[in-house]
């Protein structure tokens, strides 16, 4: 695997407090600003037509996720992509329920040749986004993270960017180098918004660390390593996500380095 | 009363992880999914007209929540109704607030034309939609369940299908069978969205069961059981949302067959 | 400093359950919503312009946050704000993010116009406001109250009405009189929406007292003071956001007094 320096990522996410601009789905838009809060990173959520390029330009990261999708947002989206591109700023894709809905469906193509830093979705989605599979079942995905290596490869080949494909084990991929990220907790899927929060904290490290992999294998330890720590604490669903953002602020570089990255 | 089995609801819930489309306030959103997931349903919020129709046919159940409603999510409210008709799909209909605003009232008017499965709403919005009451007072009843006994009837008559009124005691018809439900805990109508998730959980039930009188019923029963869980370890209104999730993941069909359901 | 009875403040609050409108960002809604009912008001939010302006003129007190405020949502905000004005409802502005975006500053612009009741920012949103500064960075100031002063008592003199910067001491002025508020917690600023949430606050606590100042105050004080309780048995930034909702339900008024008004 590639030298992925945990410890010093988190150093550098906290020392720049970079501003991730989120377009995303209405659902998770205050666990995901929580999550980067508690990370040490600061969100902000635009998502007019009239505002959503301009903010682009100046945030350190933009994520588009299309959970909720619609007319507006998807204006608001290809304005703030494109504006991320031509100013250098890194953007992260998350296709979500991407395969089964062609609306949604038709906008992330179009959004993939963009070319997003990173791509972050489940293993259904990844592959429905680089052609090679089927999807259409919601947001869960029912194709297995190794499934989806090929068509994460491919996908990443085309965008010139990372994907990351989360799932029991993640995988991040530039399409030469593969990183893969055990642990975590199976909480994690019962608490709405975990993952697109994940999302949003690629962006953060990537605007941190000012590299796409890094980053990205970052961003999935730390939701895996903070998972752990919450699991051990929660009595439940419920009080699991208030304790994962609890740790995701308590995780230091230290903690970061024992996390199951390979 | 009719006889009810909800520890074989329980088990079919469990079994068939129903996958409810909410089309639902956007103040609710998060506390709805998560409620989904932690009863063992799973939640998707497609509410954009380009999609709504076709994802309520694959769903398992519908939910239209009226709470901030405008023109763009009335289409796919309209949309997604008749899809779910059309499919046989079981709906649910929360007429939050109806009575006292004209355009959500036409619009929920205009959805019990659709025939909901279930209507979910307190006295006073019941009332209201069955032309009974003169409402206007925002989310909060101002009637008592039993107030509401004969309009719910009336409406259950009308749609052919079922009426629940949530309150102190909470009342579900079908015009022929009436059902109480008591228990719960005061604490429920201080956490946002609590009313509104119930709104998912029986469409999830109803959709588990293939019968829209028990789903509600075990729907009603399963929120008032967590709630009192939830209420012997919060501390006040804030910890009481985690802990209600928590204990809607913990009631088993033994824990729900204790509820106070005559 | 003018006499602020925050005793009498929080049993007029308990006694009447003011009603309040919110057309607030979305990410926000849910901490709002259960902020308000923590604290013994009554939320409701009703963002179409088909119902806006009907509705503000029967809740007690209407807030206007722009922080994710698009088309549709300005046109809903500027039929609440007039329909408040001319009912006599007091109404609070959030001026989220105003200074750096074209779009909400107009708009913001647009509604100091209106003459609102309270205006509750940051000091960079307030001087962004008053004409007197930059702005630009998100939601984050990057400038101190004490800077904000004279821009919040200009702004007071043009609307006739309360500015509240808030900040590591609160500044509250009705452009003659001028009240500051310390204490609270560092945690509030990692929490998504307790800002928003103060707005909220601040619109129940005008229409309970009758007195925007003293409305203005007794909003900041509660917050503070909860922040403070909260933050002795938070474990980090997740516990947090419940034990400050628990905290805003468990201050009485005698515990309000003791909050740091000068």
């Amino acid at each position: 695997m590639p030298a992925v320096d945990l410890r010093a990522a988190r150093a550098a996410l906290l020392a720049r407090t970079p501003l991730v601009h989120c377009l995303t789905n209405t659902v998770v838009q205050a666990i995901t600003a929580n999550a980067l809060l508690a990370a040490g990173a600061a969100p902000a959520m635009v998502d007019a037509p009239e505002e959503a390029g301009d903010f682009a330009a100046v945030a350190s990261a933009v994520l588009v996720n299309v959970g909720t999708v619609h007319a507006r947002t998807a204006e608001a989206m290809r304005l703030a992509a494109r504006s991320a591109g031509a100013a250098g700023t890194p953007w992260v894709l998350d296709p979500v329920a991407v395969g089964g809905l062609v609306y949604r469906t038709e906008l992330a193509t179009e959004l993939v040749g963009l070319r997003p830093t990173v791509v972050r979705g489940n293993a259904s989605e990844v592959m429905a986004l680089a052609g090679a599979g089927g999807g259409g079942r919601g947001v869960d995905s029912t194709d297995s993270t190794d499934d989806a290596a090929k068509a994460a490869a491919e996908l990443a080949a085309r965008t010139g960017g990372v994907v990351a494909v989360s799932g029991e084990v993640d995988l991040v991929t530039d399409g030469r180098r593969t990183v893969r990220v055990g642990g975590g907790s199976p909480l994690l899927t019962r608490t709405t918004g975990a993952g697109c929060a994940l999302g949003a904290l690629v962006g953060a490290y990537v605007a941190a660390t000012g590299d796409p992999l890094t980053g990205a294998v970052a961003a999935h330890a730390h939701v895996a390593v903070a998972a752990e720590r919450a699991a051990r604490v929660a009595s439940g669903p419920g009080t699991f996500a208030p304790a994962w953002l609890d740790a995701l602020d308590a995780v230091d570089g230290a903690a970061l380095t024992a996390a199951d990255v390979r």
